[in-house]
């Protein structure tokens, strides 16, 4: 979209996007300065005449790769100035929010007195879960990577070992293939840590009958990827299979139902009922996905909390589980591009048959 | 500190460090669940009482490896009226205007309604930038981790490797040694990029005579580290070896300079100028330090654009550089811990010669 576009759809003269200390992810959304810097302190100014970044002299080279014009400020008082100059002719400014401290914007109102402030959080929020060319291109690479990550990580798996050597594994593995960072701490858990959905790692050492769960993700020029495998080390026992295709179950049941017009919220019902419908009655304890892009929980997804109807070129994670106390937990999860008429899974690590490491 | 020394010091009731989506890094301080747990969507109170986590189910497990007391909500409604509880008879609430979204803030109002509320950003940035044992043990870990990576470094440095791949072997060996995470993307500049300071990594192939720029961190319990060495592949230049020493001998002026009572900003002063008495005068284009801790940009710290006497027992990195643009750049990096008379130095690696990689 263009910055007219932006302007007119959220009915204002100018949207500032302030990348404090708590980076605000649409900086990068209305920059598109994917490719290199970090922008703390820096302006991004969308008024009629496009994308202007203002930031200082240590980002300006980083800045310069961009499509934006680029505003140098060599201290606090002209970053001021040139803000202010910047958008002297609007009267309604959009800001987000949802991104921006409190401090931030009395700062902001200091800075341009007497405006009509709006909030586009949430049109903010539309205009994100729709990707565009390279937004899909992008998450789809980091989809990549983590596929075949995970297809390669039983093969480095051995008795003994911590969670965290497979971390740094998965890290390694993640990088050498073009990852610029972590989409998030990655999640390896063995045995009984499987079932606490947001265990980290730890120094847990793998016995023979552990599951082996790992929930990680790569980030690509700043878009994500989450994908999530569970394998058993040694033989599984039948209820290890049990959960394994139950949840395999719920989770194809799922992705089958997505498509553009499909509530989110009756994915998650279903996957919710059929879950109940077994052994592992209310085992599943999250819900079944969320949205993905610039953030990992990007926007509300597959939750019966919340209607969200699927439009087209949305991407969603689907990652129901199972989770038993003390013994171990299950999760697949694989993240969806939502297309007219069905599913386009981006990542493809193997997952149909339940996978035991000798 | 204990939880009414806090609300004595902030002259509150009760603190509410909100955990949402963009995660403030307080509620780790309050909390100390430094051991696992994501806890978006979170909340920390402190009262007179303790401090209270209240979480979702999602987190329970996490939530009560800490010494907190742990209250689960099982949705939005009674999320909203255990706050509601916790801090009944609280008048004044102290919240982080520098953590909380505008929206977050909306949010909290209406639930609480009538109170006073009281911005201790400022406040709780102070305790912060003190770090008691268990922080000063962990930033310890970190920088650690990040000396013994940076010394092995070298090794893997290959004629014809492209900086994502040094990028791969640092990460991996930061896991493998512990860290659960980066402490931020890792630079990694080859060349001319090194002349970038905020140059991530790229596909960059290495060259005999090109500088080799990494700065990286490890994320341990939540803490940092951030550590920077600049090595040259094959024999170095003179413009080389004069770049190197030259922000040696800045860096260890700096270093010297630091104990309780001095002025960071006097360091950064120093620093300048020595560097401006040079032949690369103007060639330093940030400031000299910043403050390290659950944040890498955690307050600030030697900067000639504020005053900040140091204190005992806060956390700073030293980094002088130069950099000419289009050739390359140099930067070395330490982190210290300010003793009352002198400067604990947490990062040890080699730095003392010109690295040359045949």
């Amino acid at each position: 979209m263009n910055a007219k576009r932006y302007l007119e759809e959220a009915d204002v003269d100018a949207i500032i996007i302030y990348n404090g200390q708590s980076i605000d992810l649409n900086f990068y959304y209305f920059t598109r300065l994917l490719y290199g810097g970090i922008f703390e302190g820096s302006f991004a100014v969308v008024t009629d005449e496009g994308v202007k970044v203002i930031t200082s002299p240590l980002e300006e080279q980083s800045a310069k790769k961009g499509n934006n014009e680029v505003i140098i400020y060599r201290n606090k008082v002209e970053r001021e100035e040139l803000i202010k100059k910047t958008i002297e002719k609007a009267e309604r400014i959009g800001l987000n929010y949802g991104g921006l401290t409190i401090k931030d914007f009395e700062n902001i109102k200091d800075i341009l007195g007497n405006k009509v402030y709006v909030d586009i959080y949430e049109k903010i929020l539309q205009w994100r879960m729709i990707k565009d060319e390279e937004e899909y291109r992008l998450i789809k690479e980091a989809a990549k990577i983590a596929s075949e990550v995970a297809d390669i990580m039983p093969d480095f798996i051995r008795e003994g070992m911590k969670e965290y050597e497979l971390a740094a594994r998965l890290a390694y593995e993640m990088f050498k293939r073009g990852a610029e960072d972590l989409a998030f701490t990655s999640i390896v858990a063995f045995g009984e840590n499987s079932a606490e959905p947001h265990y980290i790692s730890g120094s847990r050492k793998l016995k023979k009958g552990d599951f082996v769960l790992i929930d990680f993700g790569a980030k690509y020029k700043h878009y994500n990827s989450d994908i999530t495998r569970t394998f058993v080390f040694g033989r599984a026992t039948q209820i290890q299979k049990d959960m394994y295709y139950t949840v395999l179950e719920a989770q194809e049941m799922a992705i089958n139902m997505i498509k553009e017009g499909v509530n989110g919220k009756e994915v998650d019902i279903r996957v919710k009922e059929y879950i109940n419908s077994t052994q592992f009655k209310d085992r599943m304890i999250h819900s079944t996905g969320h949205g993905l892009g610039l953030a990992v929980h990007d926007h509300i997804g597959l939750t019966s909390l919340k209607d969200m109807i699927l439009k087209e070129r949305m991407v969603v994670t689907v990652e129901p589980g199972i989770y038993i106390p003390g013994k171990g937990g299950v999760r697949i999860e694989d993240d969806i591009f939502v297309r007219k008429d069905g599913a386009e899974i981006l990542t493809y690590a193997k997952k149909s048959e339940l996978i035991e490491i000798s």
